[in-house]
């Protein structure tokens, strides 16, 4: 998050040291999200940071909030907005992330949201004791049974279980909390959790696997989607197939909600918007850039002339993280013929999310355009610096959204599930015993 | 915590069912804290709850905070007092907890932390796909490389690793940075963590064991003990033990505090104090009674007649969990004579620990004998019930204390390591390169 999703952010005017960790600084930018009526504020996470001996590490502001921390202090100081971290299906225990995401939900009164992610880095494994990461396949196939077991967690407390009968002396009604006894390939789990259900009944469950794997993850148990498409016709692939996936796992088109990642640079004019591209491309350290792209596709470029082209990668079956992101940018590559300076620097705010750079109205056109035509339910917003990156979102494009009635004025609910427009699944429980 | 330590506190006058993760409420108790000028707040942490099918279970309100999210929202709405969260050696993976306390001292800067517990309990492993807990040996053997893990990744980052040059793009002193490579018994863990130092450097290490192993763990590595003794010749055996344990790690008397539990119900008189004991007892569900002392115990004891002894109990060394509580409960039946309804009642309030019930004056008069004569350095206060019966301890008892010259009026430092006096423990890695 912090101080951007641009590589050289933490150089560009605005961005402070002293905004590091700060949460005064941090609640000012969740009450300027929540100010801007966003559905939900959405941490990213890794495992690990780069070797401190590696290319571009004393360039990069390579650090990472683990997020609950940072979710529960936001909670504190926000109302409506929905508060999503993500969490690792790999390198953690499912009860110990039930627990999180149930306890932020109580918190927040519903408005709490899982990114459920696999971690396929190298450098995440070998923190957690293994010398290399899980194959791929094993990753989703374990991704999957801890979802399942994670989500009958949460359905362990029927909603109406605490009683609360001062008088009688009974605190809870035994037969709304049920022993999940799972019993799986990877995991068995008794149960119950030990945190109640929320107002939203659970928490939302979030996902952005583009593999084949992941989009049948996704179609089995995700109600959001973010995915990195870089062309329309490419997301309206993406979303019809994804959707079409929907049916056989007995769910309906609007269970999901799929959302592109957008990384945005605004200007009251074009002209700005692309002189404060520019400005953050000129600030990009050549060791920070590179070691974003060996990053990005799993492979050392070092040494590598940064105005020759990218040399012959590994076949993408060799890539133990995320496979499509590699596909797509030895794609971007491909096309536009791009040096290996030109690559990183065209990955270097975006990460190989698509980038808008303009005025309010040529990104809302843009937005409007894919919403209305079947490639975004909605758009996961990557500002490119804060403050002021993001506060040109919320002063100059959200108003614009606004004006033409594609975005909320007010929040009309009280959860996440209400923002979204998403239905409570049934209860693994109450299923059962019906 | 909440609704208090009593068993029945849930069902005293002023508990609500509303209080119940109301993050406003939970804010008011945290001020109140503040307010009382205490050095932390500290969380328990269990990570199971009791089988809905057991005694007693719809008559207790069996549902458990997980600790992170609330201490960030408690960080939030506090300026000074300590957040310290309890964190399992044996369910977690140690990269893991080291980055929520250390992202929770940053945000918080420099208030958190660790309370470290091995977790014996057999539903806590059903929970994570063990059929039996470890034994208590390996548990402890786990924990001191555990600790031994995140306290090297807590030192991975020097303090003054962020440089933040934005004119010359140096982000990071990478010779401050620095990967652990631990290899171990255990864990293979390679760092660095994702979190730089905060400013108390790092968080406050936190045990309870009071068995050999988990008194030489404590020696070794400890900076605040919390213990249940019930007089102040065992408190002071207690204190002499450990303290003289600690020069064979090469550490001071001052580097370890100890903090007896005191389980606390305030009147204005004596009588009203005990009246208020009374009341809450008065509204012990039996089932409720039995089934905390069935858990304390570890030991089923449905069936037999309440108004009878203890029946014989399985040999200590067949206790997975808390040994030296299942110790310390028989033997204050065997000396009391106790029956099992009078064991429980004994232990509904204060679970193993003192109970202190009087005047401010009577309470304040005990602190002191213990505080002055090495029995204690401070006390773990444990609330009997959540708003009035802290609100008595803050408004009554610490004034009491203060008129007495026995504790802070204001805050000296700001840090937690500063409010317990605790000097930074030396660098893993400094050292090392010295």
């Amino acid at each position: 998050m912090l101080p951007g999703h641009h590589v050289s952010s933490w150089r560009y005017q605005g961005t402070k040291k002293e905004h590091l960790f700060n949460l005064k600084f941090l609640a000012a930018q969740a009450k300027l999200a929540e100010k801007g009526k966003f559905d939900m504020i959405f941490l990213a996470d890794q495992l690990n940071i780069n070797d401190p001996t590696s290319t571009g590490f004393e360039q990069t502001l390579n650090i990472m909030y683990e997020p609950f921390t940072l979710l529960g202090a936001l909670a504190a100081v926000t109302e409506k907005i929905g508060l999503v971290g993500t969490a690792s299906s790999t390198h953690n225990e499912p009860y110990n992330v039930a627990r999180k995401f149930a306890s932020l939900d109580q918190l927040s009164e519903g408005r709490s949201g899982w990114n459920v992610v696999t971690s396929g880095q190298l450098l995440e494994s070998k923190n957690f004791s293994d010398e290399q990461p899980l194959a791929h396949r094993e990753r989703y196939e374990r991704a999957e049974e801890f979802v399942e077991v994670v989500t009958k967690l949460w359905d362990s407390w029927e909603e109406d279980a605490i009683v609360y009968d001062q008088s009688s002396g009974k605190a809870i009604d035994s037969s709304k909390v049920h022993s999940i006894h799972h019993k799986g390939e990877w995991f068995s789990v008794r149960g119950p959790l030990t945190v109640p259900a929320s107002k939203q009944h659970r928490p939302i469950i979030i996902q952005a696997g583009s593999s084949e794997s992941g989009k049948e993850l996704a179609a089995k148990t995700a109600e959001v989607v973010f995915t990195a498409a870089q062309t329309i016709e490419n997301a309206r692939e993406f979303y019809r197939d994804l959707k079409g996936r929907l049916v056989k796992y007995g769910r309906q088109r609007d269970d999901l909600k799929i959302m592109p990642g957008v990384f945005i640079i605004i200007g009251r004019t074009e002209e700005e918007a692309k002189h404060k591209k520019q400005q953050l491309l000129d600030l990009v350290p050549e060791e920070a850039g590179l070691a974003r792209l060996s990053e990005h596709l799993e492979f050392d470029l070092k040494g590598y002339p940064l105005d020759g082209p990218l040399p012959k990668l590994p076949s993408i079956e060799k890539v133990s993280g995320t496979q499509s992101r590699v596909e797509l940018l030895k794609k971007v590559a491909e096309e536009n013929n791009f040096t290996i300076r030109q690559l990183y620097q065209h990955i270097a705010g975006a990460r190989g999310q698509r980038e808008l750079v303009g005025t309010p109205e040529q990104i809302a056109d843009d937005l409007q355009l894919w919403f209305k035509t079947e490639a975004a339910d909605g758009f996961n917003i990557l500002p490119s610096h804060f403050p002021d990156g993001f506060q040109d979102i919320v002063d100059l494009l959200i108003p614009e959204l606004q004006r033409r009635g594609l975005f909320r004025r007010e929040y009309e609910g009280d959860t996440l599930r209400e923002h979204l427009g998403l239905k409570t699944p049934p209860n693994h429980f109450i299923r059962l015993s019906e």
